[in-house]
């Protein structure tokens, strides 16, 4: 499970947390001893998004106020609850979020964040999808999310499934379709939300998020409470992702650049809490997002 | 010749103009009637660098002001004429460029601009070579510059076959690794610039800018005076190009999305002078540009 979640078979923040407690319950089945090996493991699979890390945790937790004899039931009653919760979660963030958005016709999305991504219809997507299901909603905006693609291999997917008219765009072509006046607001997922409300996301948030202020729209980000991390004070605390060179050499694949390229490649970026509009979760929308006004969320 | 420019067999805004020159040189060696069919033919091949109606209307007007029997030989003087004035214009761009820029240790570019995109060095990539020359550079972050990726073909290779130190990144990290601290300048070259100094440049050049405004760094633009469009007001009345959706479908022909995916693939974008520090020309440095500090570069 470690090395699906590492290698991005199973991605989006909300599901990475539901699939490491599942993964946990496996393990527990298999060798009970193997606990903390085995947490520690899920943890480091991915550094980022901090859903992996709490679910993990309280699984975790849980299994050790039991008996050992339980602790392999335990585990999969409680990646049960996560996942029941989260999908719950989504519900509650696809309403809350096109609440807030109501009335709004064109909006660019980042990344993958539907059901592809987080139990149930997922988070900024699961917005998008609640906009188009209430009516009003024309065009949706789709990054491609260079390296890995995740927008043109599963949003677009996903958008035509729900028979959402979209255009894919080339990230780069964001920021400037935002200042062309073409799009009323803009949503993102989450990967880790600092107590301050700063938010890491994946590589290009920020740039949107720069452009939406720029242009004067919403700039909305999606996300669980699970998403939330009260022990990182700031975004200047989340350690980002570097991942593989090659995924920049290559396109799926085929090779865009000298095989030796140097390359950095992170995979996500921060962006700080003064450009985020509101941060949409299941439990309310906190707009603007500050130390003061998500403390409630996280406790 | 106009069907290479169309397809970017040939690109980069100084060396379309003088391909083109030369282009309408050979037509006019088959057949002198053809001047006007063959003037079209060229500033339609693309829309928005103004390099390459530039040089069509001055080598036509050479034509035309001399006699038919000379037409050919009038027209392969004035493409040579263009290509040394813009093989001239890269060296002193490079110059005036690596004075502006001195001591930058970081600088970030975005997309071709290097002797692969003009006569002689180049614009923007030109003086990221002239600084390594000199002394000091330390590392270029270059953008990959999806959809046609001519970051990680030309760029990557133009900077290794140079020996400076660089690292390929996908065009969604520009900005968030601007905003990190880890760039002390970007710098980019330009399709056309408007009268009142709003700049037409590869897409995601916009992003750059909103970037490196909000981290307090330059952003320089580079490019010959035949860049400079006088009869375009602003950006508002530049064209941008839409490219074949295939360009975003695909990665040098690998299928990234649904094959019917809806896409749109705008070209270029515009930024507005606001957001330029320095223009960067051969006949000097304007900064800011504004309408009034253009007006004589133009003229």
């Amino acid at each position: 499970m470690a090395e699906a979640i590492r290698r991005l078979a199973i991605r989006g923040a909300p599901l990475i947390g539901v699939a490491a407690a599942y993964g946990l319950a496996l393990e527990l089945a298999g060798d009970v001893a193997s606990l903390d090996r085995a947490c520690a493991l899920l943890r480091s699979a991915r550094p980022t998004a901090v859903n992996l890390a709490w679910a993990v945790d309280r699984v975790r937790a849980r299994v050790l106020a039991g008996t050992p004899a339980d602790a392999a039931s335990t585990a999969l009653a409680e990646a049960r609850a996560i996942e029941q919760e989260e999908e719950a979660a989504s519900e509650a963030i696809a309403a809350r979020g096109a609440d807030l958005l109501a009335g709004t016709r064109t909006i660019l999305t980042h990344c993958n964040t539907g059901a592809l991504a987080a139990p149930g219809r997922g988070t900024a997507l699961a917005v998008v999808a609640e906009l188009a299901r209430r009516g009003g909603l024309e065009r949706v905006l789709a990054t491609e999310s260079r390296p890995l693609l995740q927008g043109a291999r599963l949003t677009a997917y996903e958008l035509a499934h729900l028979g959402i008219p979209y255009d894919l765009i080339v990230d780069a072509a964001g920021p400037a379709l935002i200042a062309c006046g073409d799009v009323e607001a803009a949503i993102v997922g989450c990967d880790r939300v600092a107590a301050n409300g700063d938010v890491a996301n994946k590589i290009g948030t920020y740039a949107l998020a720069l452009a939406a202020q720029a242009a004067g729209i919403p700039f909305v980000v999606a996300g669980p409470t699970s998403s939330i991390d009260a022990n990182c004070p700031s975004g200047a605390a989340i350690v980002v992702e570097q991942r593989d060179p090659d995924e920049v050499r290559a396109a799926l694949g085929r090779p865009l650049t000298l095989p030796e390229a140097h390359v950095l490649n992170p995979a996500f970026d921060v962006t700080p809490a003064e450009l985020v509009t509101a941060l949409v979760t299941e439990r309310g929308v906190i707009s603007p997002p500050t130390a003061a006004s998500l403390r409630p969320l996280s406790a």
